[in-house]
């Protein structure tokens, strides 16, 4: 599905942002090769345009939010390298090309990951040295705890540990809010921060990312169900084969597109306050919904 | 080999400080327990005892040095998972007990993994949150630096590229200086930034350190040939199995030591100007050399 031409804009600065941060990244020419190979795949980069959103919603903004978004989809992509590692998810299609360990074997792979990882907080604080907003520190808390143990990595071992298991919808909510909706909370909330919101500000924004964090998963479960290998650019009806719990084998496809609306409207009406500003956070909350709608036709 | 008195005193220092900041850190039951088992396998905790002996040089430390610290064993401890994986060493034994892998499995272990490297990140940021000292994001760009791609991952991407080739002294000690060499320079170069060292301390601490981490991959050589995987807690005689080229096997054992001694020296000399002061950081130059002779006896 395509961005809207606000997103769209968004997505083209992140892009060569990336380029641009990616080039201060050195090191030997097989890791670089493996690094750039996954973090230049064309993803939609939604987490750094949500940084980037929520920070324009803020007059007071001191720095740069550019090298936090970035970092962000440093992250995710590191997730998604290890993720698909033979030992975890052993998946060999991601975003239309092979996996990095199909690509460059596993090892690379490994290797590759820990390293966009590191470059991450690398990004978060070179970027950021001689700069007196200490909101940067913060900032970069976010992230670490929202990729570490308590968030994404954590939501990663919940998963394996549950797979073939029955659970519920609280369990499965509590996993997705680890696995995906940690780091998308966080890129919300660390917009905010670096824009020095005030408490009732970051309140609202984070009950936001929480909204869309979940409509992700959700439609994430759906497309799993109705998309296509050559759609979805990564194989298709995996949970299933996996014995996953999901939205769709818990509620069924139908009461998982509503719930899906009714989380998106949710979001929506956290962003009130914000006014006109918030069109481009609005415009991703309509996005998420919206590619359901886009795989089906 | 047993470290000195007041060197013991640093690592039980340490080893409290690392119990109690891991505490802060939540997560799954299985995730967390694979990480505590690396992390409290009762290493020497040679790199932030090095970045607390730095600090102590000067008066003008601002911050405490010890989150800081122990987020370089946080990243140590985690390199050593990844780097005894099945597709990277494939070792099965690590400080005398079973590898990560062995004990909790590969997906585990990965994971283990991927939260140490983060939740370094977390203990650098979520400690120093609050405080008005700007040297804690240079602290956290010299640990980034070090880790990522143009530091320790990129020099176990050499190691392994370099595996099975002759390679000659300077591509050795470049591999050398990336894979273990830039961990142990950053936790210097961190103590002294924390501590707001002038640029002529930090330019003489940086050759300090840049002689005691040649000095420690030169010992680990020589205890890779005259070592029993009894002392060494790992398995012995790996390097030449695996066809890999170390001092011991480019110079021979005896002007391997030779060579190990001089480094020992050179780094004293850069410590001359720092008196008495200087005393911890002169024992772990000799501790590293001594490690040597220990093992021999």
């Amino acid at each position: 599905m395509k961005l809207s031409p606000i997103l769209e804009k968004y997505r083209q600065r992140v892009e060569e942002s990336l380029k641009e941060y990616f080039e201060s990244c050195s090191g030997p020419d097989h890791l670089i090769e493996a690094m750039s190979y996954s973090l230049f795949a064309g993803g939609k980069r939604i987490r750094p345009v949500l940084l980037l959103a929520t920070s324009r919603l803020f007059a007071r903004e001191s720095v740069d939010p550019m090298p936090a978004a970035c970092a962000f989809e440093f992250i995710h992509t590191y997730s998604l390298i290890h993720d698909d590692l033979p030992a975890i998810d052993n998946d060999d299609l991601r975003r239309g090309r092979p996996t990095s360990h199909i690509q460059f074997g596993e090892a690379q792979a490994i290797l590759a990951g820990d390293g966009l990882l590191t470059e991450a907080f690398g990004l978060m604080s070179r970027f950021y040295c001689g700069t007196d907003d200490m909101a940067v520190v913060d900032g970069i808390a976010e992230l670490a705890v929202a990729a570490g143990s308590a968030g994404m990595v954590g939501g990663q071992v919940l998963d394996i540990v549950n797979t073939g298991n029955n659970i519920d919808q609280n369990e499965l909510e509590h996993v997705h809010r680890l696995k995906t909706g940690a780091l998308i909370r966080a890129a919300v909330r660390c917009g905010a921060i670096l824009g020095h919101a005030d408490p009732e500000e970051l309140e609202s924004l984070t009950r936001y990312a929480e909204q869309i964090g979940l409509a992700f998963q959700v439609a994430d479960d759906i497309l799993d169900v109705v998309g296509t290998r050559e759609r979805l650019g990564k194989s298709a009806g995996k949970d299933l084969q996996q014995g996953k719990t999901t939205y769709a084998s818990l509620m069924g496809i139908e009461n998982s597109k509503t719930y899906l609306m009714q989380l998106t409207e949710q979001a929506k009406t956290e962003l009130d306050k914000f006014g006109e500003k918030a069109e481009p956070l609005r415009a991703i909350a309509s996005f998420i919904a919206g590619s359901i709608l886009q795989a089906e036709n």
